[in-house]
């Protein structure tokens, strides 16, 4: 690393480890809390261990939370009997962006992947069946991204869920909105297609 | 944030003060932290604190060491007669890497940028000065920056050294290595015409 700073090489090389952190961004960073005041490296180093420490899985939908049951599940004006099945707890907040989504959701932790050694055991599939034999809920919204592995995952939760007599859907298909005709691939064009909607 | 876990969005505000971080990456690096073991946030943790708290200039060159003086000036077979002197504590790394350079350095910490209010009396110059007053040095390597204020503070701090009797030296202008002449701006090419050497 041309440098025998040892605590400065192991600040460096924990930027590293970040994903999609090469080496040279990784030393820009570590020189920029050098050149901060210690305690913004202290507050940073707070977050960290607090963010790490405090945040846990929602013993209800198994997104992140700091508190036992995560905010969304503890909301009575939350539509309970609308569940949204997405892959990862990023995808909560991609929807609760939108402001249109009413409903509470799950979240899987992955996807199956057979290539990845990943079954249907290494997600949480369990904990969402167990929600549905209350008989509260009505529809399950599969929300998986729209992949091989996503689509895998989204038809072997219906194949599942459909003989309880629960409504299962899945996320339409179609051009992405403000997208352009030229640039959109053939798949997504003939799916958008087949989904058109008298307007 | 479309969230409202506390712990998390300080994580993502810490990581987004980060200097070319935007939010979308700052979340990203947030939930990665979230995904690997306590043990990873910790060790991270400790590395920004130690990194900030056990790094300091070195007292002979202002560069960057966890020592008193750093390994550089330390080092009994680098040739104290000639000082490089560099801008920011990473162009020493930089000079470091070319394993060229047997002399020693001086970290000015900034250039003079009266547009930013920068003026000499905000940079180490004084340091410098006081290393030169020995006889000891030689030679004086500006290594500043081939920019407006790169060069009006190599020009400043030579004047300063010239009346000691002390060589002052600028680093060559020229075409970089590797580069491609119709790439080359105007500038650098009449630099690299005017500077160019027998071969």
């Amino acid at each position: 690393m041309a440098n025998n700073i040892v605590p400065l090489n192991e600040l460096i090389s924990q930027f590293e480890k970040l994903p999609g952190i090469g080496v040279k961004t990784a030393q820009r960073l570590a020189y920029s809390i050098l050149e901060q005041p210690p305690e913004r490296a202290e507050k940073f180093a707070e977050a960290l261990v607090n963010a790490r420490r405090k945040i846990h899985f929602c013993k209800v939908c198994q997104a992140l939370t700091d508190l036992e049951v995560c905010a969304i599940c503890d909301d009575a004006a939350r539509d309970k009997s609308v569940i949204c099945v997405v892959a990862e707890p990023k995808d909560v907040m991609a929807f609760e962006r939108t402001r249109e989504y009413n409903g509470v959701y799950h979240v899987l932790h992955g996807v199956i992947s057979p290539l990845d050694g990943i079954g249907p055991d290494k997600l949480r599939i369990k904990e969402p069946m167990a929600r549905l034999g209350s008989g509260e809920v009505k529809e399950l919204i599969m929300a998986t991204n729209p992949t091989v592995e996503g689509e895998a995952t989204a038809s072997y939760i219906s194949r599942l869920v459909k003989p309880m007599g629960i409504k299962v859907t899945r996320l339409a298909y179609g051009i992405p909105v403000g997208g352009d005709l030229e640039y959109a691939d053939k798949f997504t064009l003939a799916r958008a297609l087949e989904g058109r909607n008298e307007i």
